[in-house]
């Protein structure tokens, strides 16, 4: 739809345009949306993603276009309950991970990530010009939701043990905070998976209730003080590879946003997807220098243990398949994408970055 | 400066606004630029990029500020002419590699990328939250330019060798088509550089006016057919390991646009800063397969070759820097902020993709 108004003479002459003639007034309808936000004020790069795109869309409008975010707890509770919440109207967006609503439906998981799935710049890749987008919105539809991505972490850290992971075996009866599906995945291999708030996991580390707990990386988990209850700090973080914080838009609300005001939100999200990407980028070097210097060991996951969890994911993939068509089909393609990108990345990121590491390394 | 303005009620009755009221009428100057690409349009993702750069800014302002993209050679030559003509006011605007002007000041070339710098993600990271755009608009104003990232390639390839480099002494003698600082870098190791453009190489190859040259990827090399007469396809490309393509702005033209075309063109150089990634991203393994199949053989540089070229790069630092304080100020900011960075890296993106690509190796 298009609203140039071309307005009267005498209305035209009194705007004041600083660039060139001729200027005209466009309509701007006042459009005031409320986001709520999965994430706490605390973590300045999850929450601050939802303020850095109401800022992007407010100037790219003079105003005219406002979002406002509430943090997780300040209208409805994080988690499933943002996407609840604009599914059902009660706000217009949220700015949230997809797979928060995986107790909906696990085909939600692929609009964040899933285990060993594509990594972050693959999973942009996919959404932005393979068709991913397009993809999850004919899903997300159902659900009354239109969605765009809107924030990225990277390969998040695999989380804080209280002891040493050599081998399979040791997974066995560790109570460990970790989400979604990886959960599901763990319990494969005897791990014990617990729900626990981020708020409540030092706590829980200290008095020894949990054996282990995953947040993000380092830059986030610095501010939950694991480093100081649990000093093994082990990665990567397989099911938490390149998650996406998206943002989830109630469908009737998109759909009767004026195309001038799609266009800005679409821009200012994938700015805002950018952006988080790169606040991570720039923040968890620095954070894991500060953990690592407070006393946390970095320690891989071993070869063995990364094998055994790839094959309890896909245990754990083909029992939803065997009932969930759609995320069979999803599925399918993102790990064909994830697939045919390895091999590239093999020969360019990969090598590039193994390079660097070792001349820096020898440079000393 | 706010440009709100608020219309009599006769006239802001007559605009339809079909969300929400008060609607007001927004002052939209008409802007019309001219940008000049540095890229033929052949290069449909590097020309493609101001393609799309242009489609976000007009859409985001209903038609009322529009760029209108001009391939190399329709107004100026490609190369450091579209820079040129920026910084003159020739044209408004250039997407271009800034690395295109280190003939004016080898400072140009950090908005691009420099040998052995941070890669596509850590560069995106330092220019958009560690400050790195602003250190280089410091640079740019000396030259009447603005500029924000508007592309990356990610990892390049490293070149087409008619025959196979396995030494560092191997390398003496090879008239290679490269660009750039990495010529003065490899003339240290006894390479030839040489300055041919795109649409001559295929036949200098098969001639065997030259040995070897660097394009950017498979994407773009397999348009140029090199893998009929250049088949090792060598990698990586050390010296454009994650270059950005600019949108390049008369410092006077930018400085006088209303902030909110300020903003949408922010957001829209984001926005095509992360398609462009998405597109080579998506590209580039599709015609890494087809160039293979159809006869290309992928090799590493050896790590004997690495380590030469990443000392005949740092001699060649420490030239640029003895008569260059910008030069050095930048290089040292840059370096510092790779090397930060690596020990990230190491336990994040690298090692999730070394285990994902030998996982998917066993699992078949």
């Amino acid at each position: 739809m298009k609203r140039r108004q071309f307005l009267a003479a005498g209305a035209t002459a009194a705007v004041a345009a600083p660039i060139a003639s001729p200027a005209i007034a466009q309509s701007a309808p006042s459009v005031r949306w409320r986001l709520v936000s999965a994430f706490p004020k605390s973590l300045d790069t999850l929450y601050g993603g939802s303020v850095e795109l109401a800022r992007r869309v407010s100037e790219a409008t003079d105003g005219q276009f406002q979002i406002q975010p509430f943090a997780a707890g300040e209208i409805v509770p994080g988690g499933a309950a943002v996407i609840d919440a604009t599914s059902k109207n009660t706000v217009e967006c949220c700015h949230t991970c997809s797979y928060y609503g995986i107790g909906i439906d696990p085909t939600f998981a692929f609009g964040t990530c899933v285990p060993f799935g594509p990594n972050a710049r693959q999973t942009n890749a996919w959404l932005t010009v393979g068709g991913g987008n397009d993809v999850l919105n004919e899903f997300y539809a159902k659900h009354n939701l239109y969605a765009l991505p809107a924030g990225n972490t990277g390969v998040q850290m695999g989380g804080w043990f209280r002891k040493e992971i050599n081998t399979v075996e040791d997974l066995k009866g560790i109570k460990f905070r970790v989400g979604g599906l990886a959960g599901n995945v763990l319990l494969k291999l005897g791990v014990v998976p617990q729900q626990i708030g981020g708020g409540d996991l030092y706590s829980s580390l200290e008095r020894g209730t949990i054996d282990a707990a995953e947040w993000t990386g380092p830059y986030d988990d610095e501010k939950l003080g694991l480093y100081r209850v649990a000093k093994y700090y082990y990665y990567p973080g397989w099911w938490d590879q390149g998650t996406v914080i998206s943002m989830m838009i109630n469908r009737a609300k998109w759909d009767e946003l004026p195309a001038r005001y799609k266009a800005v939100l679409s821009n200012a999200c994938a700015a805002t997807n950018q952006w988080m990407q790169a606040k991570y980028d720039h923040e968890n070097p620095i954070a894991l220098k500060r953990v690592v210097a407070a006393g946390a060991i970095l320690r891989p996951f071993s070869p063995a243990i990364m094998e055994a969890s790839f094959k309890a994911t896909q245990q754990t993939y083909d029992e939803i398949n065997a009932s969930n068509p759609t995320f069979k089909k999803i599925l399918g393609e993102v790990m064909a994408y994830r697939d045919a990108t390895s091999l590239w990345w093999q020969v360019s990121e990969l090598p590039y970055d193994i390079n660097i590491a070792n001349l820096i390394r020898r440079a000393r």
